[in-house]
Parts: C-alpha cells; structure tokens; sequence
C-alpha cells in the first residue's frame, strides 16, 4: 500500500467535512467566520484528521462518525497555530506560505478566531453521530490531549519557558510529546473509539498514536534546518533563531534521525496485531517520518 | 425566599467544586496552573454556576452531576474575560478588584490560560457524572452558547466592530443576547438537563435563562455610568471611555431601567409553572436586576 494510493482521496473527505462544519461565508457576525475559515482552508496537510479517519476505518465501523472527529481534530489544530503564531507568542508572519491570521484580521481577530475554532471543535465532537457513550469518552480524550497536564497546551507553555534557556532531554521530551504527540495520539485515539475498537485495540492504537506523533516532531525539528522555507511554507531556521529547544540542537541530526526512525518502529509494531488492515497506518506512519515538507 | 437565605452556601459549593475540577498548585507545568487558578479565583460572583445549580436542584435530581457542569460553566466565563482584558481587545488592567491575568502573567501565558480553561471545561462535562446522552446534549448547549453564531464569541466580535461607532437597537440586542445571555441561558439550560428536566421544561428554563441574562446584561451596563469603581471593583465608566454600545447611550438611564424590569418580569413569568418549587430561582433572578455591583 502507498500513501498516493489514498492520500489525496482522504483529504478530500476531509476538506468536504470541514465544509460542513465551518459557518458558510456570509454568517454573521461576518469577520470572525472568515478569519476561522481564511486558517482552516489555507492549506494544512490534514495528517490529524487523516490519521483519526483511517484508524477508525481500520475498525471498520461509522465512518460518517469518524469524519466529524477528524474534522473537529483538525480545527484544534488550526486554533493552536492561530494562537501559537501571535506577537505574544511565537510572532510568526507566514504559515503555510501564507500571512497569518493576526496579520490578515488584527490580533483581536485571531485571538478570537481561535478561541471559536476550539469551541466549535467540542460543538462538532458533541453533536457527531456516533453513539452518546463513546461520544463523551472521544470529547475527553480529546479534551485532555488539548490541556495543560501532559496535553498540548502544557507543551506550548513549556516551549515558551523553555526558550533562550538550555535544557536536558528530559525535558525536551516533554515538550515534544505535549506539545505534537498528545493531539496526534489523541486524534488517533478518538477516531479508534469513533471506529467501534475495543479498549484492549484503543490503548494498542495509543501507543501507536503516541510513538509516531512524537517521531513527527522529531521530524519537524530536522526540517526546520534541513529544507529551506520555500518547502516548507514557513520561515526556515526559526527555531535556531528563536533559540527553541530542539532535537537536532541537543542531539545534532545524525542523532535526531535515528531517534526519530526508533519511535517510527516502535509505533508501527503495535500495528503487527493488525495485518493486512494496517497497511493504510502503516503507509501513513511512514510518509509522516520521511516527508520533506 | 431570600438570596441571603441560600447564596452563601451556594457559593462554597462551587469554590469546592472548581478546587476539585483545578489541577492543584504545584501540578507542571506550574505558570500556567497559576495563572488558570489565580483568574478561577479572584473572588467572582459565581453567577452563572448558580444558576446552573438551582437550576438542576429545582428538578431534583442528581445534584452532583450538576456541580460539576456548574463549575465548567465558571471556568468558560473566565476564559471569557481572561481574553477580553488582553491588550488586543479591551486592554484592561483590573478585573474583580485586582490586576488582569495578563498584567501578572504576562500577554503569551494570559492567552493560554484562557485557552486551557476552555479546554478544560469540556473535559469536565465530558467526565461528569451523568448519563451519557444527558451528557453529550450538555455539552452540545454549552458549546454553542459559548459559540460565533448567536454565541458569546458572536457578541465579543460585534461588540468590538461596534466600538466607537454609531449602532442602532437591533444591533444592541445581538450584541447583549450574544455576548452576555447566551452563557447564562447555557448555564441554566445545562442545569435543566443535569437535574433530569422534560423537554418541554427545558424550553421554559431557556426562555426564563434567555430574558434574565439579557436583564442583566443591561444592569451591567446601567452599573458602569451609576457607580465607582470601588463598588463595581473594576473601572467605572469604562464603557463610555471606550465607546461601547450600552443601553443608557441609547436609550438613558431610565428607559433602561425599565427594560430590565420588563426582562425580570419575563423571565419570572416561566417560574410560575414550578410555584413553590421555582422559589430560589425567582430570588436569584431578582438578585441579578436589582444588584449594586
């Protein structure tokens, strides 16, 4: 199975689901629901959502389900990156290749657009067509992947804190898989449940979900000074010049690489269980720890 | 029936609860977990909580479950004014008699805190003690209260497009309904819910919800122009220094006065139903027009 064979088709389903979930142009208050869609539709690759819809499929059962998740996954992804890239936090003015959304709509703009984003994330989750059980075990685990305690937010903060100082690996780690890892694992968690799994397959899957979003930051760090910004659609070398802690700057990227190939292989395993039906997550894993871009 | 009879107890209920619902000082990553607490406690009213509780004790049933989403409800009415105080929006540096969460924080981690109290609202009410589909349906409510269209995020991009500009009444009403009744509608309809209420009840309390935040939305306003500071522990006419769109600039103090009292009397009007069961909801409602602060 290679990842061409599907890629372009899942993240079509993805960009038809977000359509639905998004306030069309034309809602008022106007503003707000064209800064969520400027961010939402500027071209993200969609690897959460992809990731949660393909494990649900994996189990087989309501896909109609499953979309939804990932769609509202992708949303919390998008509202982090409105956030993150404000003149309070990381002050970045180009996201994939794009202005980002404060310097299109002003910083009370965003600030609120992401705000939105997040809630119309829960909103979505909330009203899924997936059975009132696992819906409410899919908002918290998701809930707790976006959080402070281990979860996305306590990664930002992290990395915030941890800028300009040196830091140890340990606590590197715990940036990367807060910051990355908690959502990726946490969408491929929820699309698991989303999907009918069982609780012995979720905690296989959050392992896997786990191991292959740490991988993918891992990665991010090595193409941060490896690729220039034309590949990558943001600007190159930030996280040197932000002085961020990072794999390649702790470990140079002999070292990062190899590390990032490990988690690659201790995610993939938790697959074997899977056969044949794992070779879509399979593909994936690997195309997300040996991308460019 | 007095509010004095049962507020205070009231409100040691929901410090109790949102102590419970807090990660505890000293949880890492700590400045976020500080900045969440010191916003979570600096002395609100507890406004919106209440209600949800009385709500939910008016119908009986499962009182713990209730408590819970009462203390999410107060954790997205922090967020709320955590973000609203940012130097991008109204740049405010007192709330409840005390420097904003962004003049001790910091803009970067003020942001964050808001955003992980969201965050952490909905993985309360997802893990609340309630049956999933009362569950599920809660948080559906809360999320589009809290929401863009008809929201409290909706009425936060009016009332800031609406800033120094000349708007008429209609646009008043979106911004009032939206910014400050949708929550207080949520919090009571959430409440309804939790404590078991029919549908049909349910409708009653989002009619009685919907009229008694928007009164005091209008109080609110009435309040800025009527008293100081030190009464209202934040900066008295502050509205009119920033040129917001208030009830008395449109239509006088006394005009105003009488639209809350036309409120109260329409909210009031859906206890009646309950008679002596709807007691401290009809005392709490009174308390929310004919407050002085």
């Amino acid at each position: 199975m290679k990842i061409a064979d599907f890629l372009e088709a899942d993240r079509a389903v993805m960009e038809g689901a977000l359509e639905k979930i998004l306030p069309p142009d034309g809602t008022p208050p106007l503003t707000i629901h064209r800064a969520m869609r400027y961010s939402v539709f500027a071209g993200g690759k969609r690897v959460r959502p992809i990731l949660c819809y393909e494990t649900a499929r994996m189990f087989g059962k309501n896909p109609e389900g499953a979309v939804r998740v990932a769609g509202a996954l992708e949303l919390i992804h998008t509202y982090s990156l409105i956030h993150d890239d404000l003149p309070a936090l990381d002050n970045d003015d180009l996201r994939r290749g794009k202005p980002t959304n404060h310097k299109m709509f002003g910083d009370a703009m965003a600030i609120l657009a992401g705000d939105a984003l997040l809630t119309l994330a829960f909103e979505t989750l909330a009203n899924a067509p997936i059975e009132p059980a696992r819906r409410v075990r899919i908002i918290a685990e998701v809930a707790a992947a976006a959080g402070t305690v281990n979860g996305m937010v306590g990664g930002q903060v992290a990395d915030v804190e941890a800028s300009g100082k040196s830091i140890d690996g340990t606590t590197l780690e715990y940036i990367h898989r807060s910051k990355t890892a908690a959502l990726i694992r946490g969408a491929i968690v929820a699309g698991a449940i989303a999907g009918g799994a069982t609780d012995a397959d979720v905690e296989r899957l959050r392992v896997f979900g786990e191991n292959i979003g740490w991988a993918f930051q891992v990665v991010d760090d090595i193409l941060d000074v490896s690729e220039p910004s034309s590949a990558l659609g943001k600007t190159a070398g930030k996280d040197q010049s932000q002085q961020k802690a990072t794999y390649p700057a702790l470990y140079g990227i002999e070292k990062s690489r190899q590390i990032a190939a490990e988690l690659e292989t201790a995610a993939l395993k938790q697959l074997d269980h899977y056969g044949a039906r794992g070779a879509r997550l399979r593909a994936l894993a690997s195309y997300l720890v040996e991308r460019r871009s």
